[in-house]
């Protein structure tokens, strides 16, 4: 493939390209287990840059990949097919807080806790809280309909994108969605392109919602002697129309490592429920953590202790928020790879998900933990296993058909925030089997030369072990 | 245009399709201004039906113009190129009703009223609350994206799709979306049907979410003796952090008509606020309203009442309840128009806005009333003339035009919840200018031969006047 630099230079400067082998190989991988070489990294400043380089690109058919912080677990920024990475983290300026209107304007590079950092100043947030946001970009969060711990109460990304510029695969710069809380105009490309991954547009500019901070927060931890029984407890909270703003599940797995890696202290049983409810007014709290609190005591959870203290909280959550460090360090020479590690699962179903992949990595010979945002229907795992071994490559592509078999099977969904990328390519496309091709009709519609992000999604290969090479040494 | 009668009987049977000319003239309007002439009415009463007829018309490139009840004000459901109306109302069963994982599945007939009845019973609600509630179907809420008084706490038709299934042109049966509250899996093509308003697939199956009726709720009203001070109270409402569950403005004019039609007996004031706070607890409920009520007393608003009793807060909403048929009452021989009903306005513009619509009906010698979910940023007014007078119904197309010029100039949207159909394709063109190329795209893509609703929103005419026949006499 052959890039113009002259040309690229000219449009952003050529202190903002980079064609430096160390920094293609940085920008070559994410937090996935995949690695690929993009041609060169290019920075753009200002909306204009996008749009001429989009337009250099299309004319020449080079891919062109725009990237947030990296943080994405499916390869979803891994130029699968070469090309050029658009790094948008210089687009990083927060355009417009309008308190009046309840809107906020942002470059797609501001970082999610940057924004809220400037909105707490004002009692109010952008509730959308992947456990990256200390890093993830607003607009690769975007990209991905990204959610986390908050979502239970406050839904993801999708719920508070209230519209978007865009700069399409021609080169056109478009404003999709509006700036208000409601609206029944047409098509809503907006969502559209939330969740689309990079392949349908660039996002350039978006507008956000946000909502009042609550002035309290009470959390709750209960311990259980059985997997099945803390997740019988998720099924029958949210059932029953209690209202938490998180309920989190950690397994013995999840537990060890964290001990293990920050000597943490946390009981050694098979299961521990995080659970906590925010508002403006006690009592109404109060309400909710009482009717959580009994329904884990009937599922014999024990020994729930809960707190309104900011301190003790940020110390009881924290055992959560460290999960994904702690786990690289479970077992020595074992790697903690993204694979299997995001699905959405009815919630009668938790209790019998986190038991089978227990399951299938005891069958498979990798380790495996049960975890996740388990009250908004999202389930977690990591594969754990010694990269260096083509045997446990072979064991981890297993088990994780093995995971995706039965999401598939207790009509759950391939991915709950994680994305498809590469990774997950193959148990999307079983799952969307009968839209592919207006999945395809769309993109050819809006990408007639397939320069945005290719290869991703419907369009990825179909074995994510050879779709690119793995970023382990391995034999 | 020639439809092979025979054809459509072996499909559907015989009495489930009508060409009386009767029929035909029912099904040839909706509840705007517009009226055109389909050939025939087919009822399906499965998927199997759906997929036959589409298939066919697509081979004789038939329009097919999918209608639930009619009751859309923008001409959504108007035959404007003739062709087949799809009478969706005999599919009306609640599919399912899954209190375990928090969905139910219903078929697009199904009514809105209906299906909030059989839920009640679980103590749990479908939200979207069109005034047209008890007509309105499932899938004609999700065409046109809905919302309505509870918009302002819970959102749109779009904030409760998980997924659906969908006939789509060529006749495949497709699946979009999943049943869980979360999903990061590819295009949302879920989304994308919500608000395409039939131009893109025949939606044949919806999974919807529900959530916990509120147990307590307080309503509230605020008279003021001008209306800028109601509006001002609604964006200090809005902008300050409350979550009141319902903020509805009433001005003079709609007052009046309530009070003319109904005997109601509402003060003459300027305006009235509505609003409500509902919950679980009552000292969340309190928190709220005396926050709002204070508010609305540094506007002046006067004689606020509050109430928890039921039977009074049924009996003061009645009056806004009403207020749509009450507006056909106000002055002998004038009806009321959907004309510029619905329009998404900044808070802080909610002032201006209502002054503007009472201004432009002033100079165009026509009647006006501002009103409206204006919590939700949504603002309605009603054309009332003379519809017998042509120079009025030209006084109604330049006071449309500058109430969509004033709501672009304020940074609105087009429609907040009412759609764009036909009536507000020429606001609806001016406003999305830049992605109706890739709105013609996707429309493209999808339905290559252009029989899913043809006409309408990027397709429809730019003059609404002249677009079809209007649905009453005049000169």
């Amino acid at each position: 493939m052959k890039i113009n630099l002259e040309k690229i230079i000219n449009i952003v400067g050529k202190e903002n390209i980079s064609t430096d082998p160390g920094d293609l190989l940085v920008y070559g991988s994410d937090s996935s287990v995949h690695e690929a070489s993009a041609c060169i990294v290019v920075r753009p400043g200002k909306i204009e840059h996008v749009q001429k380089i989009v337009i250099y690109a299309n004319s020449k058919k080079i891919p062109i990949i725009s990237r947030g912080a990296g943080s994405g677990m499916s390869g979803q920024a891994v130029p699968i097919k070469g090309g050029i990475i658009l790094d948008m983290k210089r687009m990083n300026h927060i355009l417009e807080v309008n308190l009046a209107d309840v809107y906020c304007r942002v470059e797609p590079g501001v970082v999610d806790d940057d924004l809220n950092h400037v909105l707490k100043s004002h009692s109010v947030f952008y509730p959308p809280a992947p456990a990256s946001s200390r890093v993830a970009t607003i607009g690769g969060e975007i990209a991905n309909n990204a959610s986390g711990v908050r979502s239970i109460k406050y839904g993801a990304v999708r719920d508070y994108v209230l519209g978007m510029k865009v700069v399409m695969a021609n080169g056109d710069l478009v404003s999709f969605g509006c700036k208000n809380r409601v609206e029944a105009a047409g098509y809503q490309l907006d969502r559209l392109m939330v969740g689309s991954e990079g392949t349908l547009g660039i996002i350039v500019e978006a507008t956000l919602r946000f909502i009042p901070i609550p002035k309290l927060r009470c959390m709750g931890t209960a311990k259980f002697n059985k997997l099945k029984e803390a997740g019988d407890s998720i099924a029958e909270i949210m059932a029953s129309g209690c209202q938490p703003s998180l309920l989190e599940l950690m397994d013995n797995i999840a537990i060890t490592a964290v001990n293990k890696a920050m000597d943490f202290g946390l009981p050694d049983v098979d299961a521990i429920l995080m659970f906590e409810a925010d508002g403006m007014v006690k009592e109404a709290i109060d309400f909710e953590m009482k009717k959580i609190k009994a329904i884990c005591e009937k599922h014999n959870g024990f020994g729930i202790e809960l707190s309104y203290d900011a301190k003790e909280r940020t110390r009881i959550f924290s055992g959560r928020k460290k999960l994904f460090p702690s786990l690289s360090k479970y077992k020595e020479l074992f790697a903690c790879t993204s694979l299997a590690d995001d699905m959405a699962v009815p919630y009668s179903k938790m209790a019998v998900m986190a038991q089978k992949i227990h399951d299938v990595a005891k069958r498979n010979n990798v380790i495996m933990t049960a975890y996740g945002h388990c009250g908004s229907g999202c389930m977690h795992t990591k594969i754990l296993l010694d990269p260096t071994k083509n045997k446990q490559w072979d064991n981890a592509k297993n088990a994780v058909k093995e995971i995706y078999d039965f999401v598939a099977s207790i009509d759950g969904s391939t991915s709950a925030e994680h994305g498809i990328g590469i990774s997950k390519a193959f148990a999307f496309k079983k799952e969307k089997h009968d839209s592919l091709n207006f999945m395809h009709a769309i993109k050819k519609a809006l990408d007639p030369n397939n320069i945005l992000n290719p290869g991703k999604l419907m369009d990825a290969p179909d074995d994510w072990v050879t779709a690119t090479r793995l970023r382990y040494k391995h034999n």
